[in-house]
Formats: C-alpha cells, structure tokens, sequence
C-alpha cells in the first residue's frame, strides 16, 4: 500500500472549514483557536505535536482566516493542504517575538473583519496546553473562553468515508496482531517482552504507529488500565490483550481476553468462564443495539444490564464506549448522561469489562460504526474464548 | 540492560515533592495542580498520556497532597513510588462523577490546610488541557490561575545523577543510530525510508522509544523542521538528520548534516563546506562558552555571532539550543532574552543551523551538560563532514 491512499483529498479541508464557520457562527463564538493536535489535524491536515512555541490557526466567524506560526514551521504550515487551497494565511514569528500579543492584535478593533462583538466567547481546542492558554487569557483580557469542542465534535464525530476506511484498516491491522499474540507462546514471557511484540506486530502489519500495548496477566488483569510490566505470564491465568496504533492518523482499539492454559493445559475455573460469556454478551447486545437515533447512553445501559442482571455489576466499573478517530478517545462516549443521538458515520469502542480485584479481569471491546441499518464492525478477530497452550 | 537500571529510586520522588512544597511557597502560590506530562511524573513516577478524564495532583502549600483520578487508574496510581512512600493520597471518581467539583472541593474554606488565601494563585501544569484548564477555572471563580512551570522549572531543569546517566545512555543510542545511518546506503531511499530506519534503529540501540527522525534531503534540508516525505534521496546533496528517542523518561536529540555524492563521488559546492564549517564553529564556540554563571542567552550570541562574522546571520533563523530531560525541549533555552544564569547539571542543546532556502541547509546539535568546569558533551559522533558514497 503506497502513502497516497492514506491521505485525505485536498479540496476535503476547505470544505471542512467552511463548515467549521458556519458552526461558529450558529454556535454564537466570535473565533476559534486551534492549537497543535487532532482539531488542527482534521482542519489544516497539519501534523505534529505540541510544543512550547504557539502554533494557533485563528477562525474568526468571518474575514481572513490566521495560521499563526513560528517562523520554523513556516514551510510546513505553507505546504498543508488548507494553505495550498487558498483558505488561511500563514503568519510567521522570530523567536523572540511575543506569539501571544500577535494572536491578540489580530482581535484588535478593525482588525478582525468578523462582526463579533467582545462578548462573545472564543472558542479554544481541547488540547491546547496550559501555558498558552493562560498567555491568550493575559492578552486578552475581559475575553470569555469556553471549549472549542462544542464546535469541532459535530464535524468530527461523523466520519467521512475516507476516515471510515483508514479505521477500517486499522481495525484490521490490530486484529492481525491480536491473532499473532493468541497464536503464543505467552508461558514465561514478561507482560512488556508481549507488549514490546505488539508494538512490532502493530507496525509490520500496516499502522504508522504503535500507540499502546497494554498486556495485564494474572491479577493485573484486573486493572483495566494496567500497563505491561515486568511480571511473568503463567500457566492457569488470563491476559487482557488492549492494542492500538495510528493508521493514516487515525486510530485502532481492540481488546481480547485470552486464557493462558500452558503445556499442561490449565483450564479456567468455573466462574472465569462465567464472566467471559457474561462479557461477551454484553458486548453482542450492546453492539445489537447500535442504531442511527439511539441515545449513546442506551449502548452503555444495554451492556451494563447484561453485566449486572448476571450479578457482576459492580465490578463493571467504566463506560461501556468512547469515540474514536484521530484521537483513541473522542466523542460521542457512550456513558451514562450522554443523550447525542447515534447517527450514521459515528465511529466508537463497544467494551464492557468485569474486573475482579486481586484475581482476573475480562474486557472485550470492538470498534464498531454506526451505520443506517445498525452497527458495522470494525475488528473482527474471534470472541470466544482462546486458550493458548504454549 | 534491565529496567531497573532506568529507574529513580523511590526515595527521589519524596524529596522532590518537599522542594517542590519549598518552592510554592517561596513564590507565593496556594498550590499547584499538576495534570498528566512530565511535571507529574518528575513528581511521582505517574507514567501516562493525557485524556479526557482529569488527572491532577493537588499539592497546596501545606497540608495533605491528594492525587485525583479516575478509578480506571486508581490502581496505577496507588503503585507510583510518591503514594506508595506514603507522601499523597488518592482520591479516585467515578465516570459520572464531576471531576472538576471534586479538585475545587479540596479549595473549599476549611477543606484545604493549606494557609494561603483566596487571592494567592493556583499554579497549572504548563501541559494541562485547555479543557481541563476551562472546568478548573469555571468551577473556582475569581481564583487567580498562572503557569506552575515557575515553580517546576527551577526543579526540573537541574539535573541529578540519575537523570545524567539516563541521558547520556539516550545521547549514546542515538550516535550509535546516527552512525549506521551515515554508514549508507541513502540513494535512491525516500526520505521516509531512512526514517523508518531511524526510529527502528533508536529502539534497537537501547531507546524504550523512537520520538522523532527528521530526514530533511536536498532543498529539505534548508527547512529546519522538514518532517521526511516521500522524496527521493540522490547524489550530490546533503541530508540532515535531527533524531531523538526516550530512554528511561529521558530524551535524546541530536543532529548531523551528511553529504550524499553517490557512486559517482559527487563532491558538494565549496559554499556549503564553507558553510558547514562556519556551523561547526558556532557549535564549538557555543559549546566552549558553557560555564555555570554564564546567562542562557550568552550561548546563543556566541553561535550566532560566530556565524554573522561568516556573513550567513540572517539565515540562522533559531535560537541555538533548548533544556532537554523528561521532555525534548524544557527550560533552561539558551535564546535572547533568557538571562538564567547556567548551573552544573542543566542539559540542553547547541544545535546552530544556517538554511538557504530552496538550495540546502546545515545543522549541527550535540546535548551538553553544564559541569563545574565547563560542558560535558553527552552526543560523541564525528561532527566532521561525513561524505557518503552510496
């Protein structure tokens, strides 16, 4: 596969701007500040991480649009395919310009063509650090700030098809890897030695990145967000499997509980058993349940009514799902309270999880597409339970 | 090498945390309130990325230090070296719950024993989310919020032995990887080949991860933060090479500039030797004037006067270097402006660089250490031309 399939069509930002303003507008902000991550991403097509020099694409309601950036990333932010199309200037700054006071002139009197008035807020990115939003705040005072992502979650919580098919190759991509874990050996091997595989695994098989690599065995099974560590895999014990990595920018996320039966072929107890079927349903029902119109709450009461009419309620203990794109947790989240009706295009994790403390955990979690006639797919590894011998 | 050889000793973060507490109140803070990054982890071994759900460590001026995170990563919180020695506690919140109320409930009248009053400022985390930033500040109104990175910095940018020798270990794979890429072959490889190879080879040389492989060729080697792209390698132009990995939390950062002739020996013009020459002079005479006392700034001037006296001034568009540790760029920055006077264990950058735009540029960098008799130069690869005939 060349790089030009992973890419998105020029002419796709600028129309994704000109829907960006006409949110701004309906939304009442005066501007959005977007600052280095997924959100200047998904606008400008510019990549990178953040850094301690401002990079902010300014978006008054109306008038130029601002690339305001140090004169280092100059060249880069030029050759983005919204500059290229004509939609945002850039401006550069020397390193001992302040960035800040640049950004603040641009909402002077008569220098911001946008017919806002000072009360209305500006909106900034999620991601934006600290640093700068506190710089931003000193020069502009009397400003009101509130979330970008009022805005940006509506354009990007529905997917395009471009961004459904590089999810869709990612989805794959992982689920090769999980397959090539569950085919062992496990016994003997540190969590991080699995995990460090993963992230090979995760690369060779088509991402352009690894993410994460969470391999919790045994008792650490069940801590969900356990990182691998230096612990051995044994005979008689599960491993939660929870991988991903960036593809085209945008993300996997799939999980698999695995049972570790060693040589001598140590089968789960009972109640493991159990769980995991307990999960599975949950997972398969919640999944059943995914339909343009939904509340994104419904898919976490479904699983969770599963979970606890089988009597493990309470160790249910996260939401059920979260968005994913070109952040691994965006919106919609399917939690309790989340009432955004599903619609087509909607990209998001079905995971429902069973942690026991001090004994195992199992979570299973596909990335599922709300599609018109209900959920697709994503990852389509197998759900029942494997047991590795090795 | 094990990992235990990459890890501070529990005792570090304890002590940490007083000097920290020292520092709030010697800079008139009430607290600080430090999200996920690497502020958190120099202060209690948390190793993660940022997210949706806050994470923050409340550190008031006096008084209990809470560490506030969602049950999901209570129990990686529980095992961090601070709580385990007993120096915070943790506060864990359910996915329903407001996570913002809770940290402003520590504010409470009462709640906190910490002594400061209501106008003294809460220090952010120069990495906290803008959303995070927005929900802490709307649920403590009237508080006065400003960068805790006046406290950090003056801890952080100090280094000890620990941090030196992770350093050094990460300054050494990434010479190691400099070598075998300068080893050849580059022609006819695309950018994006050789950076593969890169961030494959900084892993293999002891990295736990590749972070950045800039391969700027031709004319992209005169933009200075060139990402490698699909361009083809060829004979007869140089190639800079700007790569960093993190081992141990620590980051490595270095920079060579490497003339590619091909078979044929195509020799470069006698302008970008002049050229390279004049930068391996700044960054000698740069690297010479490291003493403690010296301000930041002095390290810049001396780069670049050495390369304004060649005539090239106006294409030497960066401050010469950046403090280096838990992240790639962090204080102390030796540019313009910056009158910190150096001090035996601060690491950074000396990293001049003159671009001729759309002909080739020159870069040199080496991490260096301030010593008590002046720097320690971590980075050991030939800073002589590297002609490359394959």
């Amino acid at each position: 596969m060349t790089d030009t399939t992973r890419t998105i069509p020029d002419s796709r930002y600028g129309e994704r701007l000109a829907a960006c303003r006409d949110a701004i507008a309906a939304r009442g902000f005066a501007a959005l500040l977007v600052g280095v991550g997924p959100d200047l991403r998904y606008l400008t097509g510019f990549v990178g991480e953040p850094m301690e020099r401002i990079t902010l694409l300014v978006i008054p309601r109306e008038g130029p649009v601002s690339f305001v950036v140090p004169r280092l990333e100059a060249q880069k932010a030029l050759s983005t395919p919204l500059v290229r199309g004509g939609s945002a200037e850039v401006i550069s700054f020397e390193e001992t310009d302040d960035a800040a006071l640049l950004v603040a002139d641009l909402f002077a009197p008569r220098s911001l063509a946008s017919g806002a008035a000072a009360w209305e807020p500006i909106g900034l990115s999620d991601r934006l650090w600290a640093m700068h939003v506190l710089q931003l705040q000193a020069v502009l005072p009397g400003r009101r700030f509130e979330p970008a992502s009022v805005v940006m979650r509506d354009l990007r919580q529905v997917k395009d098809a471009d961004e459904a098919r590089f999810l869709g190759l990612a989805a794959a991509a992982a689920d090769r890897t999980v397959d090539a874990i569950a085919a062992g050996p496990l016994v003997g091997r540190t969590e991080a030695d699995v995990s460090r595989e993963v992230r090979r695994r995760l690369v060779d098989e088509g991402h352009d990145l690894a993410d994460f690599a969470i391999v919790g065995s045994g008792p650490n099974s069940a801590s969900s967000h356990h990182d691998a560590g230096e612990r051995l895999i044994g005979p008689g014990e599960p491993i939660v499997l929870d991988i991903g990595g960036t593809l085209g920018g945008y993300l996997s996320d799939t999980t698999r509980t695995i049972w570790v039966a060693g040589e001598a072929g140590l089968a789960p107890e009972p109640e493991f058993v159990r769980v995991y079927e307990l999960v599975r349903a949950a997972q398969a029902q919640a999944t059943a349940a995914v339909r343009p119109g939904v509340p994104a709450e419904q898919i976490d009461a479904v699983a969770r009514a599963v979970i606890s009419a089988g009597g493990y309620g309470e160790f249910f203990t996260h939401r059920v799902g979260h968005g994913i794109g070109l952040e691994v947790h965006e919106d919609p989240y399917m939690v309790a309270g989340n009432a955004t009706p599903l619609a087509p295009g909607m990209a998001f994790s079905v995971e429902p999880g069973v942690y026991l403390p001090g004994r195992w955990g199992v979570r299973l979690e596909n990335i599922v597409m709300c599609a018109s006639n209900g959920a697709a797919v994503l990852n389509r590894s197998a759900l029942e339970l494997r047991i590795v011998r090795g």
